[in-house]
């Protein structure tokens, strides 16, 4: 039976079991059981350096449980703001304008200010100056959305109540 | 079945299985073997760079069990302090003021004097200066206690003694 | 039963079990594996420093499901460029000419444009200049064609379709 | 059953099972099961940055086998050495006389010159100096010495030869 | 049953069972999968910055399939060179004289030019000078030759051709 690795709220390293006999079943598995545990905000996906990326269409139902992650509130500066809640930090949603002279398109972007003891090759920003930040996610370009990234729709069992995520099997 | 990653007090890596069908009870299941290992100093959560944080509310009856830690005094400078050891190394406890210029509140916070062979990421306070420091854990802010990180009040069974935890199985 | 390890598309690390007895069976069975798994975009080869190297002979046919990799087109700068997209990013395929200088010979080459975030020790090009690249792989010398490293040549079942590879089980 | 990580002399990671189902009985057969096969060279216990550190209680009959080390003895600038082997270099023994004003007490320390491909991280003493080395262990302070660090006592069978360790069972 | 973390010639990472129920038999297990599975050019033992070090004695009939290597010959700036194979890259064989003012005797090395993607703390010579270097082993000193890092003298059975080592059993 394949395992996958996660890591705990408090950083603790769980092997967890999975199903799967074919590359569909083991990957539908794998992905049940993120959203299963990262809605403890257990996480199986490291940050890379510079963040996430998923295209544009993927943000608004994007599933922030296969990071471990989840939307929320802060208020920073006396602002309250939208964003992410991922490892204890709160990465502030942003919407970028295109950038013609980059190249760039229009992106959605969550990130927080850097702090001293961030690994070096995960920092953004010009050295030396204030404006250092971190990247958790960044949704840009004009790829499609990717369904299996996105919160299922699921059908409401007629009459009844759904099962708490918390209480389901942790594997398909 | 699940597995847990423990470094034991001489640093070797054992991984110890955990029960677990669902989302919480593999939780429960994890965090009740962090604790009866956790007793005899095997830790499962490694320093994260600038320590761990958690809710100024949870630092009364925090379980150091659940990091391999535990409370402890110590003789530093003819001084007698109170903190916690962690790894071999004693970690002062530091009730800090709150500072508005700089938007923080009271907090608490256990750190130690950095070693020339402490890895840089986890080293804090000004570069060249003497008081450079590395933090194990900070308690801050108005966020609500966590339960599951608290000691646990355990019912005395009736007329008898208490099983010694380390006497405990593993897993719940 | 031996295992590999993969990360999936989003960076999860997950164990795969693998048949095999002999050496040249369990080889078998983790080259099909790595077919199976990296046509759904996992990986289990980490990008060495400095890419990947095979013989040129090894090119055409070269499968590139085995690092978890796929051919495909990307417009970059106007041009419409080939390459393979290997973890959510694009290497455009060169082919270099013979430099008798460096005693090097014909080769073709897939590499992107380095990033601030790249870790240092993968990233090639002078110092400070604007050519900072990575390598995904070098195909180059007069080396025998690898045929293990090739697309298989599967015979078509008479009257049938192929099971598509996405069903198949996942070891040999 | 839990899985205790080996380094074998030539640098293999081999992990090995060990029994125990209550937090004491684990951490008695990782114990011997670190004995057993520590006495072959392998070790499970990575060198920490600045060495290992023990109370100078525990020096006399501190058990080298645990850390996959041997006492030994070294011919160095034509000096015979008292000291230990530790993944194939040898750490020399010396005794350090209290020092007050570093508020140090006599210790005994083992420790190596540093090479120019060792971490640096582990490297202690002024830097561009000659004197730059990697400690091994340190033995220093008042603790209590720690009885489960220390080669057993094993009664002899009565009218019998032990069995070698290298055949008894590895664990508990 | 313990298991050996092997890599493979393009560097997946696979777990392999190993047999063996005390100290002695799981070390001839280990040795016997790493010579079957390094055939394959599969590596178990990571290189270590400096190389690895054995005694001089063992030179002649080193058994490089624990290493994943094989011997093998190179030609090199028009010159034909004896050498090993390791991990796609070749090391030249070279005889060291004795260094009587660096108290070094006689010695063999195994070693490449350094590339700019090379590990810092593995590359060795001036820094900034054209000699920079990579060690992949160094045979030197008067130790006794390791019986068990020879290639063993197997018996040929009466009449009978081998069985080649790609289709025995991958344990003792």
């Amino acid at each position: 039976m394949a395992e996958v690795r996660f890591f705990t709220d408090l950083g603790a390293e769980v092997r967890v079991p999975v199903d799967g006999d074919t590359p569909q079943t083991l990957r539908q598995s794998v992905l049940q059981t993120q959203r299963a545990l990262g809605q403890l905000g257990w996480r199986c996906c490291p940050l890379p350096p510079g963040g996430f990326t998923f295209p544009l269409a993927s943000e608004p139902d994007f599933d922030w449980r296969l990071l471990g992650a989840r939307r929320g509130i802060c208020t920073i500066d006396s602002e309250e703001r939208d964003g992410v809640w991922y490892a204890g930090q709160f990465y502030t949603r942003r919407a970028l304008d295109p950038n013609p002279r980059m190249k760039l398109g229009r992106a959605i972007k969550y990130s927080r200010g850097a702090r001293s003891t961030d690994p070096a090759e995960g920092v953004e920003g010009e050295e030396g100056s204030a404006f250092r930040y971190v990247t958790l996610a960044v949704f840009r370009g004009e790829g499609r959305r990717r369904e299996e990234y996105a919160v299922p729709r699921e059908p409401r069992p007629a009459g009844g109540r759904r099962t708490p995520a918390s209480r389901e099997a942790l594997s398909a």
